[in-house]
């Protein structure tokens, strides 16, 4: 199955069980991520700029001091796809390392 | 005057008049920005989260993309403040340079 095809909901639904901390609202893979300051929270949005500039797929995020809340959608697709899972994956391990 | 205290609505638009692009929205400074692609838009924010760090002073800002949305308000002191307009001021420099 080609990475960038739109997902069905049963089949995010059953990838959503194997990553932490994201729901599935409004169409989009949905986080809220808390660090202990904004330098941290930065840092981390700084990671995953260089990581998304490299997969070419983009999040839809905001950052409010040492907060950050992150969406994920593709929209070439249409929808959730694996690049979105993907790149949820590598934000899980980025924000615990 | 210290650069914390909150101003009056009407000191605002006096000093909206004097930085290109922003608006007085919901109680806070709005501005959106778009840059040529991703990389521009994050480099961009890069550059503000240092400056904002030195100041001690944090933006709420979003990202989708090329483009960034900002807003500015002093929470310490319940509304707008010199600070938000020094931190508006500096968006403006660096967005253009």
């Amino acid at each position: 199955m080609p990475r960038t095809k739109a997902l069905d909901v049963a089949e995010i639904e059953a990838r959503l069980s194997a990553i932490e901390g994201w729901t599935f609202d409004n169409g989009k893979l949905h986080k809220e991520l808390e660090f202990a300051d904004f330098a941290s929270a930065f840092g981390f949005m700084t990671q995953i700029a260089i990581w998304a500039e490299k997969m070419d797929h983009h999040p839809e995020w905001s950052n409010v001091y040492n907060r950050v809340e992150v969406d994920l959608r593709t929209h070439d697709a249409g929808g959730v796809t694996e690049l979105d899972f993907e790149l949820a994956a590598k934000m899980n391990r980025i924000a615990d390392g």
